[in-house]
């Protein structure tokens, strides 16, 4: 069924916020930006959606503020990357995964998430016990978990193999 | 266009998530859930989607354990009811509408939280900074801030008008 974009009469913080990144794949996309996905093929791989629904997706993120679109380092090619405003998603990310982790996959973590500082795990993705901080994404170290699917080749996920800090471009 | 209910290829906790509360209109009645809506006529006065759209998306959710149908106390109504592992979503809300209100309202928010027992405000609608405890959102009280909508006069928004708790039936 259509429904249109925006929440008539839903004036509140949350149905703002749904009506950025409330529709389907969305938040997938915003999740690899965090894993340092940068270029429209890298998100068509990774994310096997279609190519009309991924450039429209990216482009409302664009226009929300949530990505920008700029030149790559030393290529012709235009990149994908997160606003401030799109970093500060992480702990929307941080809460829905650790949600998921627990409730959905009985704890069998897909990927784990450290301090890169000092190692610590963090269950919430957000604040480390040992340097009682709150953690930047920059400075989160993400690894394979059990539940981490380490078969498939395309370039975002061979990347994601090894441990690496969130917000650092792919390629 | 069309797209299937699960997000294939996507093994990672995200994905699970988004399968289950990515759907349009889900985090919303998830929302109204912690607001104390109960009722199929209560969500659907307050919502203002179709009805058909409701009916499915409360099926999901019951289906995926966040909510639980059950007879209404004193009455020969069904009720829809948080579970545990729905409760759990708060900090996903909490975060979305942190983010929102941030970002996108400018600061204005539409609701204002406080710890019931100490009346301090919740900025990120989880921990209290006066009694430095992690809250529950049965703990959490809501009341109108300066973007509320107070004209609506369907139940939930007329409940909402007053300070509330968050959780305690609407009704």
């Amino acid at each position: 069924m259509a429904l249109g974009k925006d929440y008539v009469n839903q004036a509140c913080a949350m149905a703002r916020a749904l009506e950025l990144v409330g529709e389907r794949w969305t938040l997938l996309i915003v999740r690899d930006a965090f894993y340092g996905v940068r270029r429209y093929s890298d998100f068509l791989a990774h994310l096997h959606m279609p190519r009309a629904v991924l450039a429209e997706r990216l482009h409302l993120l664009t226009e929300g503020g949530v990505l920008v679109k700029q030149p790559a380092e030393n290529s012709s090619r235009e990149e994908y990357v997160l606003t401030p405003r799109g970093e500060a998603l992480w702990p929307v990310l941080a809460a829905l995964s650790a949600w998921a982790t627990q409730e959905l996959l009985e704890g069998e973590a897909s990927w784990f998430y450290r301090h890169a500082e000092c190692g610590t795990l963090l269950p919430d993705r957000l604040t480390c016990t040992t340097c009682k901080v709150r953690i930047h994404p920059r400075e989160v170290l993400m690894e394979p978990g059990p539940g981490a699917d380490l078969t498939r080749t395309d370039p975002v996920s061979v990347a994601c193999r090894s441990p690496r800090r969130l917000l650092q471009p792919i390629r």
